[in-house]
């Protein structure tokens, strides 16, 4: 597989993870927020591409590699930040599979790569953060905002890896690194056992739902707090126990306009999504 | 600007054009045809990448650039043909862009383009259409479905700029090839102005309703007739004539379903669209 077939399967993943609707509270093809549209996460799935193909031809730099992404596809529009969590899961992923054929092979590589991460890459990953202001924390006692943290990392000797180990309690991306992928991995299966019956669409919403279900947002729990993130879990099982997928789709419905009012947006679950898809479409998934 | 770069901006031409609604008749974000769907055209998109950046580092074989992008582009999706008249705008140009750095070049650079073009062109283009099943004739007396076609071309020793001349009456897409690119060009000024004050969507949408207005489609020709076509473009001129764009919208709501409800699909004024598109990125549109 050429690094220019790979970064185009992560594209692709990228697209139609935003596409797929009703995806509660997220944007999606037919919901946009204020000052980000569903054209800028079109636009940053586009631009960054070169980063993507550079990814799949490394063997290291994973930290620069994701503040590369962020910065590259920010050029191409004005929405903000759009990816950043779907960067920390996608450059592994895609230097990865750099080196392999098949799935089994992935799923090795993955972990090989993260746990190959060092002190530099930590401090890339650190001035992507602030560079991009995102939200979420990745190190509870390293404050995101201030310059000067990169110089707590090297005093420390963290590597990325070693952060997100630190993290993984209580961050799913940050999970992800340290369990082997193992959610992306159950996230692509799911994609593809839905795939023939309910077609791409879908088969991304119940996926997600069903994400939604299992695990509490790591972004709800920044965003608002713990009981929340656990409070919409609930409500997503308790509409998935109610029956057979495309009677439950309804409820699906009225579950997006309640969390985009209340501006509770899954934003991690969409960025396993994204991960889900990229394995999904590096195995060749098709549609 | 690197030949990536050019690659990423048809790209993205080819997604905000898909994703832009409502586009009377046509597929977009809400709307699908039963085999083919918005997802199939983002897919598309997606695959064609390495032939547009091939195409930017070419000085010559736009038949056969234009018929790698026909297969490359359907090995990523299973909903059939989606780009065939975009890519046969979007090659030349591509290819003029990998030459210039602004749009005075370009518009002289995708002339030399498509007046250089050879017989050898012209025979790739011909086993573009019939491999693709495309229903648009590029020329009247020549049976598409027919391999033995290419033996006809060959004696009469036409390129492809010459096939482009014989349909330039009846066919718009053509018509570019010979006309400088004019409506292309035109049409991404309309969406340069339009940005800034109705966003990215609707600069699209008026834009593809002006384009529906002034110009009977070519697919709608070929489907139906000259006079369904027509007939279209009245609807769409005094759906424009009733006043500001805004309060226009429902119209152009309803105008979408009656084609939709009818099967006429506008097919080749949304090739101008992706074409006009890529124009404008490459000159740097941002939103």
């Amino acid at each position: 597989m050429t690094p220019s077939h790979i970064a185009m399967c992560a594209q692709l993943a990228m697209m139609l993870e935003v596409s797929a609707t009703p995806k509660p509270g997220n944007i999606d093809r037919d919901h946009n927020y204020v000052d980000t549209r569903f054209e800028h996460f079109l636009a940053g799935a586009v631009g960054v591409f070169p980063i993507l193909e550079k990814a799949a031809r490394s063997d290291s730099g994973a930290g620069s590699l994701i503040r590369e992404a962020v910065l590259e596809s920010s050029k191409w529009q004005k929405g903000g930040n759009t990816h950043f969590g779907a960067f920390i899961l996608l450059m592994p992923l895609v230097m990865a599979a750099g080196r392999c054929d098949d799935i089994a092979c992935l799923k090795v590589q993955v972990q090989k790569i993260v746990r190959g991460t060092t002190v530099d890459d930590a401090v890339e990953f650190y001035r992507a953060f602030f560079e991009a202001g995102v939200k979420v924390k990745p190190v509870k006692d390293l404050d995101l905002t201030d310059a000067a943290s990169t110089e707590k990392i090297r005093a420390q000797r963290l590597t990325l890896f070693n952060m997100m180990e630190i993290s993984s309690g209580y961050d799913m991306i940050a999970e992800e690194w340290t369990n082997g992928f193992q959610k992306t991995f159950d996230c692509a299966a799911s994609i593809q056992n839905k795939i023939n019956k309910h077609g791409i669409n879908d088969a991304i919403v119940f996926t997600f739902m069903e994400l939604l279900s299992k695990y509490k947002d790591t972004f709800i729990q920044t965003k608002f707090d713990d009981r929340k993130a656990e409070e919409v879990s609930i409500r997503a099982e308790n509409i998935l126990k109610k029956g057979e997928m495309g009677a439950r789709m309804d409820d699906i419905y009225s579950f997006d306009d309640e969390l985009i009012r209340e501006g509770v947006n899954p934003g991690s679950t969409a960025d396993l999504i994204i991960s889900g898809l990229f394995v999904s479409l590096f195995e060749g998934m098709r549609f």
